[in-house]
C-alpha cells in the first residue's frame, strides 16, 4: 500500500530542514519512503494536503489510558487524598473487560486529537494490550509496580506474564515503578533487576509535589534521585513522570545519562501540585518531553491542550515571554517525547525511513482567517479540532475526521454508563 | 416569537435554586418568560434540549475585538515591545471596514464558542458598531482614550460622536482610559469628567505586569489605585483589566466599591506578565471576572479554554486544589461578568423576566462517556466544541452548529489574508 500525501505544508521536525516546507510525502506500508518536490511514483491512494499542515504524529509520554472514565471527577482533592479515596477503591474493581473499554475510549480520543503513540502505566494490562492490538495504535506499556513484599512479587509475575504473552511489535514494555512512596527499597531493588533482566525502560512517577518530596526525604534522608541513583536505577533508560520539584543537585545526578523528564503541566495545576521549573532542566541539557497524565487530573488527552499551555506556564511563571517558544513545544511533544521512549529512530520526526506517524491538520475556518505563523496557530489553537487525519505505522486510522475503525461509540457510552453504575 | 427550549438540564446561575435542574425554559421575544417543569402553554419553536446543558451565555469582560487579526502572532514579545514594535504601527493603519471585518470575525468566534456579552475596548468604533448591530450581539464598548493634549482631545471628541451616533440598545457604552502608562494626569481627569458627564462606567488596563506598576510607582510616588483613587476615579462604576499584581493596600481601596476585577489568565501568561493571585482578591469580596484580552496574547475568544485555565492556575499557584472549583469559575464568567458591566438585573443567570442570553451545550462524543460531574466537565472540557445553540437577546444565532446569520467565511477569509498583505 503507497499513500502520497500530496503538497501539505510539513512540518517535519527534522532538524537539517526548514521548519516548513511545502512537499509531498510518500508512505509505503508502514515506512515514509519519499519527501520531497513534485513526485512522480506510483501511488495507490491519494491525500490532498493543500493547505493543510503534516506533522509527524504526538507522542504523550505520560498517561495512565485506563482512566477515561474519571475525566471530569477531581475538583477539590488534594493528589493524596484523591488517589486513595477516590481513585484506587474504583481502580481495584476494574475488570479486565472494564479495562478495554476504558482503554479503547482513551486510544479513541488520542486519534482524534493527533497523538499516536504513548507512555502508558496501569494495571489489568490484558484489556488494555487487546484494545491496542484492535486499534493498532503505537506505545510503550508498563504494568505498575507498586508495594511491597507479596504485593510487588504478585505484581511482578503478571509483569512477567505480560513479557511472555506480548506480540504486538508496536507495543513496548517498560517496567512501570509507580513511585518511591508507593514502594519500599526492596521493592525497589526487586524493580531495577527487572528493568536489568528484561532489559527495558523504566517508567516512575516521582516528585510530583512537595509533600511527596518532604516524606521521602524524611524516610532516607536523601532527595528522591539520590535514592534512584543509590540503588542503580540511574543506569537505566528512564523516563520520570512528573518531576516537579527536581533539585539542582537532582539534576545534576541525571544529567548526561539517559534519562528524561516528562512534565504534566495540567495534571500538576489540577492536583494543586505546582508549575515545574522546566526551563531549568532544559538549560542543563535534560531531554524534557510533554504528557498528559490520566484524565481524571489532566482533563484531557488532547496534547495540543497541554502543549499551549506548557509554554504559556513557563513564560508566566519566568516573566518572562522569551523563556519557552512554540516550536520548542511542538519538540516536546514529538521529537523529545521519541528520545524519551527510545524511539528516535523510527518516530518523532518526518524522515526517509521512518515509521508513518503522521497528523494532517487542517485549521479552523475561524483561524485561518488569521494564520500568519502556522507554529504559534498550532501549538496554541491545535485543541480547537485542527486534526484531521491520524496515521499510524502507515495505517489510516482518521481520515477527514471519521475514524477508520470499527467502534460504536453509543454502545461505548453505554458500558461506560454501565462500569460507572456498577462501580459508584 | 415564542422558543420553548424542553427538558434540559439547566445550569441557571440563579442561588436561589439548585445548582443543577431538568426543566423547561420559555422565551418570548427578547425575555425568559417561563422556568420550570412541563410547560404546557403555546410556542412557536420547540428546542429539544434532552441530554443537553442549558446555561446563561457567558461573557467576556475583557477584549478587543478588533484585534483578531492578531491572532497567533506573538510568540516572544514582552508586552512592550509587542505593542510598541508590532501592534501599534499596524493598528494605526486599521480603516473602518478593516475594524468591520477583524470584529466580525470575533464575533463569530464568540458565537460560536458560547459567548453573549462582551466588554470591548478599541478604537475606530464606526466599523466594530456596524459589526455588533449586523450581528445582534450584546456588549459593553469603550472607545480606547489614549495620549496626552491633543491626543486624547481628538479621541475624546470621537467619543463623544460616539456617544452621540449609538442607537444599538444591545451595545451600552464605557468610558475606555488605556491605561495609566499611556496617559497623563490631565487626561485622567479628563476621562474622570466624561464618566461623571455621561454616567457611564469605566474600563481601564491597569498592573497588567510589574514593569508598569514600576513605571508608575516611579511616576507618581504612588501605587496604581492610589492614583486613580488621588483623582476621584474610584467613585465610578469600573472594571479593572488585568490587576494581576493588586497589594493589598490598593485592594482595601477599591473594597465595597462598585468596581470589578478582570482577570486575564492566558493573556498574562503568554506575555509573561505572571498569575494573579485572584483569590486573595476574592476573599476579599471584590467581584473578579473573567476575560480572554485581544487574541494576539489571549490566544482565543474561547471563554470555555480560559475557564479551565483559571482554575488550574489557582489551584496550581496555591498548591491546593480546594482554593477554587469549577462552579465558581462558571460564576465569573457569567453573573459575576453581568455585575461587573451593571448587567446583572438583564443577563449573567437564567430566570423568568431577565433577557434570553442562553447557551446550550451538547457534550463531546467522547467526554459523554463519562460525565459524572457536568459542572466539572462543562468548565474543564466545554472548549471542545460544546456549544450547540447560542441565544441573544431570544435570536437563536447559532443552532445544531450552524451561526443563523448571512455571513461567508470564505469571503471573511479573503478579506484578512487582503488586510494582512497591505499591513505587513
Amino acid at each position: 500500500m503507497k499513500i502520497w500525501i500530496r503538497n501539505g505544508y510539513v512540518i517535519s521536525m527534522d532538524e537539517k530542514k526548514e521548519i516548513i516546507t511545502q512537499e509531498d510525502i510518500v508512505i509505503e506500508n508502514d515506512i515514509i519512503l519519499f519527501i520531497g518536490k513534485n513526485y512522480k511514483g506510483s501511488y495507490d491512494k491519494i491525500i490532498d494536503a493543500k493547505d493543510r499542515y503534516v506533522l509527524p504524529g504526538l507522542i504523550n509520554c505520560h498517561t495512565h489510558l485506563g482512566m477515561s472514565i474519571f475525566k471530569g471527577t477531581n475538583d477539590n482533592y488534594p493528589l493524596d487524598k484523591w488517589l486513595k479515596e477516590y481513585i484506587w477503591p474504583i481502580e481495584d474493581q476494574l475488570t479486565d473487560e472494564d479495562m478495554y473499554d476504558t482503554t479503547l475510549l482513551s486510544i479513541i480520543e488520542m486519534i482524534k486529537t493527533g497523538t499516536t503513540c504513548f507512555n502508558d502505566m496501569y494495571y489489568n494490562w490484558k484489556g488494555s494490550m487487546k484494545a491496542f492490538s484492535e486499534t493498532g495504535i503505537r506505545g510503550v506499556y508498563g504494568r505498575c509496580l507498586i508495594g511491597e513484599k507479596e504485593e510487588w512479587d504478585k505484581r511482578e509475575k503478571d509483569f512477567e506474564e505480560l513479557y511472555q504473552s506480548n506480540k504486538n511489535d508496536l507495543i513496548k514494555l517498560s517496567i512501570g515503578i509507580h513511585s518511591l512512596y508507593t514502594t519500599n527499597i526492596d521493592s525497589l531493588i526487586k524493580g531495577e533487576h527487572l528493568a536489568t533482566k528484561y532489559h527495558l525502560p523504566i517508567h516512575i512517577h516521582l516528585s510530583e509535589n512537595k509533600e511527596e518530596v518532604k516524606t521521602i526525604k524524611n524516610r532516607y534522608q536523601m532527595e528522591p534521585i539520590q535514592v534512584l541513583e543509590k540503588y542503580g536505577l540511574l543506569k537505566h533508560k528512564m523516563v520520570i513522570a512528573h518531576g516537579t520539584f527536581l533539585s539542582k543537585k537532582e539534576i545534576n545526578l541525571i544529567k548526561g545519562k539517559d534519562i528524561s523528564i516528562c512534565t504534566n503541566p495540567i495534571s500538576n495545576l489540577n492536583l494543586g501540585c505546582g508549575i515545574s521549573d522546566i526551563s531549568s532542566y532544559r538549560k542543563e541539557g535534560i531531554n524534557v518531553c510533554l504528557g498528559t497524565d490520566g484524565v481524571g487530573s489532566g482533563n484531557t488527552l488532547n496534547l495540543f491542550y497541554h502543549m499551549s499551555m506548557v509554554d504559556n506556564l513557563q513564560k508566566g511563571i519566568y516573566q518572562d515571554p522569551t523563556i519557552m517558544s512554540s516550536y520548542e513545544v511542538l519538540k516536546m511533544a514529538t521529537i523529545n517525547g521519541a528520545k524519551a521512549l527510545g524511539l528516535e529512530n523510527f518516530i518523532g520526526s518526518l524522515e526517509v525511513g521512518k515509521n508513518a506517524d503522521i497528523i494532517i491538520l487542517d485549521i479552523d475556518e475561524i483561524d485561518k482567517c488569521t494564520t500568519t505563523n502556522p507554529i504559534i496557530q498550532i501549538v496554541h489553537n491545535g485543541w480547537n479540532n485542527y486534526v484531521d487525519t491520524t496515521i499510524v505505522n502507515g495505517k489510516i486510522v482518521m481520515e477527514k475526521k471519521e475514524l477508520k475503525m470499527n467502534i460504536d461509540i453509543h454502545k461505548l457510552q453505554n458500558k461506560m454508563k454501565e462500569i460507572q453504575e456498577r462501580l459508584k
